[in-house]
């Protein structure tokens, strides 16, 4: 590692390293534990709020009930891939030594209302997700590729999405 | 339906039970597709964008090489899951009479970091996810536990997280 490549992309790599020698040192300190906490306001609005940080707020369009005063969750769960994905980029990148110029991720998601409106049972989730995303880079082709496919295989939002993970709701 | 119940927990009913009649008539009126777009603001910060709402800012912990700004993705991701529950017990309350007084859910999720840092292959994403939700209403446990059954078998990112959804990322 040089020294500039300590900021490239705006990346701390010094702190990413620790870390790893960290975990290696005690492969338990890899387990790591995630919250967050939300409060119902009424109607569909809601906020969902993790640490210390502002609270992010929900609702649904009109169309579905809701007053439209925020995204809705389907919505918030699309925002939460491309952030991933965003992050993923930015450490592989960073760590290969490649400048990222500009990073953009359009996603979209295709959902069957039967389900969550009671009319069917079956899968009331996405049917599909597709992210695409544009990397301004002076990395030809195939490094910017194989940065793509490492992010990919490290995703934890891809990976939650893609796998079938046990989710356990219960009742206070 | 009585007039009263228009407005129990706040929840517009008509424009929900609008929107089944409408997908009664026109069944393809039930597929919907969501977006969102995410760009990248240097090191791991980025933003998420859905329609015209305010950006939802997203960071990393120092920890893990971030400047601690906001949520991270895999808490934005719990939270997405929270706020739609909500918007589950919100909805199958009203429409059943029941009246919430108040509703919280608390999450957490288990997530091992050696595949996201690349000292293994294997499972990036959440192990398991759980989520204990506290309602406050006059109802008698058995109507809530209905309640509550009825709110896990619809809910969309319930079922996003809980079953393998096909997530295709592609560099443009």
């Amino acid at each position: 590692m040089t020294t500039t490549s300590h900021t490239l992309n705006d990346v701390d790599l010094n702190a990413v390293g620790a870390l790893v020698e960290a975990i290696q040192n005690d492969p338990g300190k890899a387990g790591t534990t995630w919250k967050s906490t939300v409060e119902w306001h009424g109607g569909f609005r809601s906020a969902s709020r993790s640490r210390d940080f502002a609270p992010a707020e929900s609702d649904e369009p009109v169309a579905l009930g809701g007053e439209d005063t925020a995204p809705n969750p389907v919505e918030q769960l699309l925002g939460a891939l491309g952030n991933c994905l965003a992050v993923g980029y930015a450490a592989n990148a960073t760590a290969a030594g490649i400048e990222l110029k500009d990073l953009r991720i359009e996603l979209e998601g295709e959902l069957d209302l039967h389900t969550f409106l009671g009319l069917t049972d079956g899968n009331a989730g996405y049917e599909t997700i597709r992210a695409n995303v544009s990397i301004d880079s002076d990395a030809d082709s195939e490094t910017l590729q194989n940065l793509h496919e490492k992010v990919i295989s490290t995703s934890p939002v891809g990976h939650t999405l893609s796998r079938a993970v046990p989710v356990e709701v219960a009742l206070a």
